[in-house]
C-alpha cells in the first residue's frame, strides 16, 4: 500500500540486506589484498566500470519508467473503479422511479449498491490471490453468495448479477429502455477495469529483460573496487556499498512497483480503496433514505 | 498557483537555504584543509563524481518526468472540469423546454447552474484540505446546503444532488428521456473528474525512489569538491555550491510539482479556475434571462 | 505558423544576436589573456564543463519534449476542431428535414453552419489575444453579433447560441430527439476543443524549470573556451560560438514551441485552418444549394 | 507466451550461440597477438568504444522502448478481447427477453456465445498464421463454419454473422431498438481489436533502424577488445564476451517483443488466453440454464 | 511503403552517396597532411568530438522518437480507417431490412459500400498528392464522380454523400432513427481519421530543430577525424567513416519516417491497405447476395 504512511527503512533495507553483505566482504577481501599485496597492479582504469554505469542507468531507466507505468495503470485502474461505483450508485438511485412498487424498488437499490460494494472488495481479494468471496456475507444474501461462488471468478458473476438485476428492473418499468443501455456501459466500464486489472496480474515484466539488467549490474559492482581502489584505498569499501546499494535498491523498486497486486507494502491500496467505496456508497444510500424513504426502510436492512 | 504571474526568487532559493548554508560550509573547510594541509592528498579524480553525475541526472530527468505528468495532469482534469461546466450549463439551457411551467423550469436551471459553480469551489477545497462548504451559501439554498454537509465527500453529494434534480425533471417533462440520459453523461464526466483529482492527491510518489535520489545526490555533492580542488582551488567554493543548487532545485521543483493540489504557489490555480467558470456560468444564465425571461425572472433570484 | 513554408534563418539567428555577440567578446577576451598572459594557467580539465554538458543535455531534452508536446498537442487540437466542424456541417445538412417548412430550415442550416465559420476564426483571435469579433460580421446577423459581443468568452457564446438553435429545430420539428443528442455531442466535443485551447494558452510552462536550465547553460559557456583553449588557441573563438549557438538555438526553439497560441512564426496556423475550414463548409453549403434547392436559394443569401 | 512460466535459460542463449562462438574465436586472438607480437601496439583508448557505447545505449533503449509498447500494446488488444466478450456475453445474457419465444431465445443466446468463444480462438489462430478454422466445429454450426471458410478473413466473417444474428433478433423481438445499437457497439469494439492486431502484426519495425543498430552493435563489439586490452590480458575474453552478451541479447529480446503474434515463447499466449474466455463464457451460459431454464435446455446442447 | 519486403540497401546507401563520397575526400585529406606534415600538431583530444557526440545522440534520440511517433500514428489511422470501413459495412449490412422495397435497399447497400472502397482509395491519393479522382470510375456512378470532382476535397464530398444517402434511407424506413444516428458516429470516425491524417501530412516538423541537429552533425564529423587520426593513421578513413555513414543514416531515417505520406519506400501502404479494404467489403458484399438475394441481385451490378 503506498498511501501516505511511511515505508519503513528497515523494510526498504531488509529487502538487500544478503546482498549488501556480500558486497562488504567482497571489498574488504579487495581492500586488504590491495594493501598487503604489492606485487600485482590490481587497480583497472575507471572508464571501464563508467561505461557499464551508464549502460545499466539507461536500462534501470527504462525498467522504471515501465515499473512506474504499471504501478501507474494500477493505481488508474482502481481510480475508474471509484468513479465508476460512484456512478453507478448515482445512476441507480436517480433514474429508478419510486412509484407504486416502491418498497420493491428500494430493495433493487439496495441490493444493486450492496452487491458493487460487495465487488470491489471480491475484485482485490481475487487480486491479491486470497479467497474472493470472504466477508461477503455482509453486503449479499446468503443464496446470491452461493450463486457466486460456484463461478471461477467470483467478481465477473457479480456483473452478470448486476445485468440480470437490471433486466428484471427493465421488465418491471423501473427503468426505461435507455436507462438500462446507460446503466449497462456503467456495467461495462466496471467490467473493462477488472479485466484491466487481471490483464497487469497475468502478465510479467519479461523476465529475460530483468535477468540482463541483474547480470551487467552484479558484472559493474564486481568492477567498481578495482576502478576506484587506487584513490580510495580503504575508504573504497564504504564507497563502493554505497553506490551498489543506490543500484540494488533502484531495481528492487522498479521489481515491487511492476507487479502492483501482489500483497505487498508498496502494492495498490485495493481493501483502503474499496473501504471508502462503502463509506460513500452507503452514505449515499442512507441518505436517500432520509429525504425520500424514512419510515419503512429501515425495517428492511441493517447497514 | 502556476498562472503567468512570476514565482519570487527568493520563494524558490528559500526553499535550498538550509542545504546552500551547509555546502558553504562544507566547501569552505575542504578549500582551507587543501591550501594548508600539504601532507595528504585529498583529490580525487574528476571521473567518480562524473559518473554519479550521470546516474543522478538519469533519475532526475525520470523524476521531473513523473512529477511534471502528475502536474499537468491535475490541469488536463482541472481543464475538462471547465469544458464539462461549460457543457452541463448550455445543456440545462438548450434542453429544457419553457412551456406552461416556465418559472419551474427557470428555477430548475438556476438551482443547477448555481451548485454547479458551487461544485467547483468546493472541489477544489476539499482536494486544498480546507472545509468544503466554506462560502457555498452564496450558491446554494440553506436546506440543500445543510442536506450536503453531511457527507464526508461534500463534491460528490452535489452530483447525487444534480442526479436527483435531473430526475424531478424528467418527471416533470422537462427534459425528455435521451436528454435526461446525456445530461447524466456530463455528470459522470464531472465524477470521472473528481475522482481522478483524488487519485493523485492521494497516491503519493513512491517514497523510496525520493530517498533513493535524495541519498545518491547527497553523495555527489560530498564527492564533487575533492574532484574540481586540484584544478580551482578556492573557486571551488562558488563552482560546487553552483552545481549543487541547480542539482537541488530540479530535485525540489520535481517535489512541488509533483504534488499538484497542496496549496503551494506552484500548484493547479483551482480558485481561479472556478471563478472563471463562475462568471461563465453566470453570463450563460443571465443572458438566457436578457433574452426569454426578461420581467419576471429577477424577482426570483440575484446573482 | 509551421507549415510548409521556410522560417526565415535571420529570424532564428536574430532571436539569439545579443547572446552570440556577448559570447563572441568573452571568448575573444580569453583567447587573447591566454596568448599574452603566460603566467597563470587558465586552462582546465574538459571533464568539468563535459559534465555540465551532459546533464544541461538531458535538461533540454526534457524541455525539448515538454515544449513538442504542448506544441503537437495544439495542432492536435486544431486537427479535431477542423474534422467536428465537417461533422457538425455533414450532420446539419443531412439530419434536417427540408419538408413543409423548407425555407427555414435552409435559413436554420445556413446560420449554424456560418456561425461555426466564425467561431473557427473567433477562437483562433481570442487565443491570440487580437478582438475576438473582428470580422465576425461577415458571418454573422447583425443582432446575434451584439449579442455575443456582450459575453466575454465569445466563442463559448457562439456554442450556447448552436445549442439554442438546435433547441428551436427540435421543436419546430427539424431534427428529431436523437439527432439533437447527437448534434449537442458535436458541440460539446467543440466545447471541449475549445477548452484546451485556453488550458494551454494559460498554463505556463513551470518557469522555475526554465531559469534553471538558462542558469546552468551560461555556467557551461562560461566554463567551455577554459576547457579547450589548451588545444585550440584562437580556434577556440569559433568552435566555443557554434557550440554555444547549438546550445541556445535549441533553447529558444523549445521556448517558442511551448506557446502555440503565441502569433509568432512558429505558432499553430490558426487562421490559415480557419480559411480551409470555412473553404470547405461553404462548397457543402453550396452543393447542398445545388442539388437539391437551386432555384429559390439564393435569393436568401450570398456568400 | 509469457505467462509465470519461466523461459529456459537455453533458450534465450540458444539464440546467441554462433555469436558468441565468433566472439571468441576473436577475442581469443586478440589476446594472443598482444601476448606474442611485442612489435605492433595494438591498443586503443578506451574512450573510442565507449563513445560508440553510448551511442548504442540509446539507440538500444529507444529500440527496446517501441518493442516493449508493440508487445505491451499487443497485451492491451488481447485483455480488451476479454473484456469485450465478457461485455458480449452478459448483454446477450440479460438483454434478449425469453417471453413466448423462450426456446428459440436460448438457442440465439448459446450461438452467439459460441461463436464468440470461437472467434477468439480464430483470431489467435489468424494471427500466427496457422488455420484459422482448425477446432472451430465445436463451436460452430456445420453450415456457418463452411459460410465463414469461404472468406479470406475468417473472424471478419464471424462478426458479420454476429451482426446478422442480432438483426434477426431485433426483427423477433427478442431485443429492442436500442439494445441492437448496443450490441452493435461491442462488436465494433471487438471490431476494432481486432483490427489493432492485424496493424501490429502487418507493419514491419522499420528494418533500416534494425540494420543500423546491428551494426553500430558489430563495430563497438569488433573495437572494444582493443580498448580493454592493455589493462586485462587474457582476462580480456571473459570481459568482452559478458559485455557483448548483454548487448546482443537486449537486442535479440527487443527484436522478439516487437512481433507478438509469431508463435514464439515470449509472444502473447493467445490460446491461453481464449481458453479462459471459454471457461468464463461457458460459465455464464451454463449458469443461465441453472436459474432460469433448467429442464429442456440440456436437450439441446451439450457444452 | 514499409511491408514485409525488405527495404534494398542501395536505396539506403543512394540517399547519402554525396556525403559519403566527401567525407572519404576529407578524412583522406586529413590523413596525408598528418603522415606527411610533422610541424603542425593536428591531433586534439577525442573529448571534444565525444561531448558532441553525447548532445547529437540525444537529439537524435528525440527526433527518431517523434519521427516514430508520425509514422506509428499514420498506420494507427489507417488500422482504425480499416476497422471504420469493416465497421460501416457489417452496420450497413446488418441494419438495413430488405422488406418490400428489397431491390432499392440491394442498391442502397452496393452504393454506400462501394463508395467508402472508393473513399479509401481517394483519401490515399489525396495525401499522395496525386489526383484524388482516378480510377474511382470502377466504384462510383458517373454522376456521382463528377458531383464529388467539384469539391476541392474529395473524399470529404464523400463522407457527404454518406451521410445523404443515409438521410434517405432514414426517410424510406430502410433504417430507424437510432440506426441512423450510430451510422453516422461511424461516419464521424471516418471524418476524424481522415482529419488526422490531413494534420499529419500538413504539419512540419519544426523546421529549426532539423536545421540545428544536421548543422551539430557536421561540426561532429569535422571534428572526428582530429580526434582518432593519433591512434589510427590511415585506418582513420574507414572508421570515420562508418561512424559518420551510422549517424547520416539515423538522421535520414527520422526525415523519412517523419513523413509518412509523402510516395516513398518507407511511407504507408496506403494503395495495399486499400485493396485490402477492398476484398473484404466485396466478400460481404457478394456474401450477402449469396445467402439472401440470389437469383435477382447479379443482374443489376457486376464485381
Amino acid at each position: 500500500m503506498l498511501l501516505k504512511k511511511n515505508i519503513p527503512l528497515r523494510y526498504i533495507f531488509g529487502k538487500i540486506q544478503y546482498e549488501l553483505l556480500v558486497i562488504l566482504l567482497y571489498t574488504t577481501l579487495i581492500a586488504v589484498l590491495h594493501e598487503t599485496n604489492r606485487v600485482l597492479p590490481i587497480s583497472i582504469p575507471l572508464a571501464i566500470p563508467a561505461l557499464l554505469g551508464t549502460v545499466i542507468s539507461l536500462l534501470l531507466g527504462f525498467r522504471s519508467n515501465q515499473a512506474y507505468d504499471r504501478w501507474w495503470e494500477a493505481r488508474h485502474i482502481w481510480g475508474s473503479i471509484v468513479n465508476e461505483s460512484r456512478t453507478l450508485a448515482r445512476q441507480i438511485l436517480t433514474f429508478t422511479d419510486t412509484g407504486e412498487q416502491g418498497d420493491d424498488v428500494h430493495l433493487f437499490r439496495e441490493r444493486m449498491i450492496r452487491r458493487q460494494i460487495a465487488w470491489c472488495y471480491s475484485l482485490g481479494q481475487n487480486l491479491r490471490g486470497t479467497p474472493a468471496t470472504t466477508g461477503l456475507d455482509k453486503y449479499l444474501g446468503k443464496r446470491e453468495l452461493e450463486a457466486v461462488s460456484q463461478y471461477s471468478n467470483v467478481p465477473a458473476a457479480m456483473l452478470e448479477q448486476h445485468g440480470r438485476d437490471l433486466k428484471r428492473a427493465l421488465e418491471n418499468g423501473w427503468v426505461n429502455r435507455y436507462q438500462q443501455v446507460e446503466l449497462d456501459r456503467t456495467i461495462t466500464r466496471l467490467c473493462d477495469a477488472m479485466g484491466k486489472c487481471e490483464r497487469i496480474k497475468n502478465t510479467v515484466f519479461p523476465s529475460t529483460y530483468s535477468l540482463y539488467i541483474h547480470f551487467s549490474l552484479l558484472l559493474f559492482i564486481a568492477l567498481l573496487p578495482f576502478g576506484v581502489i587506487e584513490y580510495f584505498g580503504f575508504l573504497e569499501i564504504p564507497l563502493v556499498m554505497a553506490v551498489s546499494a543506490s543500484f540494488l535498491l533502484i531495481e528492487k523498486m522498479a521489481i515491487h512497483l511492476q507487479d502492483p497486486f501482489e500483497n505487498k507494502p508498496t502494492d495498490t491500496p485495493m481493501t483502503t480503496i474499496a473501504r471508502n467505496i462503502e463509506k460513500d456508497l452507503r452514505q449515499m444510500l442512507r441518505d436517500q433514505e432520509f429525504l425520500e424513504y424514512e419510515k419503512p426502510a429501515r425495517a428492511y436492512y441493517v447497514l
